[in-house]
């Protein structure tokens, strides 16, 4: 048994801190508002598949694994998945035969997927409009409601000790604050996009990409939300809409790499809005009920950083758009690191060692 | 002296209850949540010249002296007015029309306003786009931050009984709510939109005009908002933008008459935003802060409610876009009125006692 400090309360840190309890370890998370931040904010889309393309067999293959992972992890928080899988749509030609790819990827690494007519999509989402000129259907991608997820990470949390407070930096054996500091046997960066500032080792490899989403309601008269969640191509820029089982509906998409920013713009939400009506015409009329922004973690090659920085010092952070995916299997790895085993190479912050500014 | 109880805490109930106290009556000021509502919502312009137009020479008469009302209104309340005047901007040829019949009512009424090139109106304001016209400078018309005014009025009503409840009918020397009542010698209805639930005299008088606002502020590196309160036409389709003194910029302009709902839609949004930018092109980097929409307060003819509507019960309602302006002369009318002044004709609510359903 060690004593562990988890810095940074989002889904990546919170479900390192529930598994690492498990594991019989001394665990304390150490966030001044832990379950908010990019968790907070994220569309909550467990969807490796459709977010792959040829040439990222590697992400895929990792969220693949993730994915498989994602039923036992929520059986064991007592969570709900949705399971009602992906569209993916396309407006125009060009969207079409960006479908095309992607339909022969998935198809060619043996994962189910049905090429439709924009018809066929309309027979099985009714809400989605006549613009809407070619579909993917992948059933194999999952789903979540962050916010739901979040609550039940910090009810699985009960063996753990949250520190309110910021924390400035971390170095073997200790976490430091403004003032004092507090000891670890190991410490765990798990701060998303603020991890860079917090450990030299991740100055030039972890940056912030910000990402606007906007939530929706349903009201009288309004078709209701799609069953599946829905992403779509528009004239090539991407917007996905996922619903929620109490009737909400997420839009997001935008991506932004404008530093420390998590102020959502007029432009932003205006340009989320016409994608999103380009495929689904009546979602002008549902009610707006919040927009927000968050900062994903990014990373050089989009693939995160899990392992050692130096000894005592462990990160788990770079996971981008894929932190909820990606957090069931990155517990397990962080657990099976605190208990010695060898790091994986394709995640290991060993790999920018050299070379990355 | 007498004990009034004023039912409705928005800027009329709010203004009423302060000068009904100055005058040395008893008041008690009935509302679950006073200073919200469509008063907290509002664009706080005090414009009824910039609002005018022929045909409409009594509501330019009643908001011209409320406008001449204001100045000491304000001061006795501690409170700043934005005097930098009203821009009134149009896009197309139709727009251009409308600015003209605009500018002759306005100088033949002997009011000060001024026909600018587009040219002309970005000199003074340069945030303004290349697609603006044409221009009326009015500099008569003046603005207020709600928000403030709001936060200054209560202040200046110490001297009032806050009752945090929320009443359900008046009767003449009652005030009742689920399971009990309220005495007073003088009830005055000052509920806006919610008032015509209230007595059977307004049920055909007073109904509910949803309007939508986006509170913006500019970020770094964007253009400043302008210094002015700015009226646009876009392609016939008002917008207004009205900076504040903190950097924000409350954009406003959307009416619809869909019953007693207050859910931003995802469209208004959209269209605010976009009419918006066709004046103000850089008004898209600008972080957006809020959107609310509140109920305003229509009559039949667009002129306000103020008098008896039986012994020992008053009614001050139905401003619809003026409630902020015709707060100080509305509360010297109730003041006069409780004092046994007689009611003017044109504000009487007996001049719907025949004929309106």
């Amino acid at each position: 048994m060690e004593s562990v400090a988890v810095v940074g309360g989002g889904v990546i840190g919170l479900s390192c801190a529930w598994r690492l309890a498990a594991a019989g370890h001394r665990v304390r998370l150490i966030d001044p508002a832990p379950a908010r931040g990019a968790s907070w904010v994220a569309g909550g889309m467990l969807a490796p598949l459709t977010e792959s393309w040829p040439g990222e067999e590697a992400a895929l293959d990792l969220g693949a694994a993730a994915l498989e992972r994602w039923p036992s992890f929520a059986d064991e928080l007592g969570f709900e998945l949705r399971r009602e899988g992906t569209l993916v749509l396309g407006v125009d030609s060009a969207d079409t035969a960006t479908l095309d790819v992607l339909a022969d990827f998935l198809a060619a690494r043996g994962r189910e997927v049905d090429r439709l007519t924009g018809r066929a999509a309309r027979a099985l989402e009714p809400c989605l409009g006549p613009r809407v000129r070619s579909a993917l259907s992948v059933p194999g991608d999952l789903a979540v409601d962050n916010r739901a997820l979040l609550a039940a990470l910090l009810r699985a949390c009960d063996a753990v000790e949250f520190v309110a407070e910021q924390a400035v930096a971390v170095r073997p054996g200790r976490v430091e604050f403004a003032g004092h500091a507090l000891d670890a046997d190991v410490v765990v960066v798990t701060a998303g996009a603020h991890s860079r500032g917090l450990h030299p080792a991740l100055t030039g490899v972890v940056r912030p990409v910000k990402g606007e989403i906007l939530r929706l309601r349903a009201r009288a008269g309004t078709l209701p939300p799609p069953s599946r969640t829905v992403r779509a191509l528009v004239a090539s820029r991407p917007v996905y809409l996922v619903p929620r089982a109490d009737g909400e509906l997420v839009l997001g998409a935008t991506q932004h790499e404008v530093g420390y920013d998590t102020e959502v713009t007029a432009a932003g939400v205006r340009d989320l809005i016409a994608d999103a009506e380009q495929v689904m015409p009546g979602i002008g009329e549902y009610a707006l009920v919040e927009t927000a922004a968050g900062l994903r973690a990014g990373s050089p090659d989009n693939v995160p950083v899990i392992g050692w920085l130096e000894p005592g010092v462990l990160a788990a952070t770079g996971h981008h758009r894929n932190g909820l995916l990606l957090a069931p299997t990155t517990a397990d790895a962080v657990v099976a690191l605190v208990a010695g085993e060898p790091e994986p190479a394709a995640t290991s912050p060993s790999r920018f060692a050299k070379g990355v500014r």
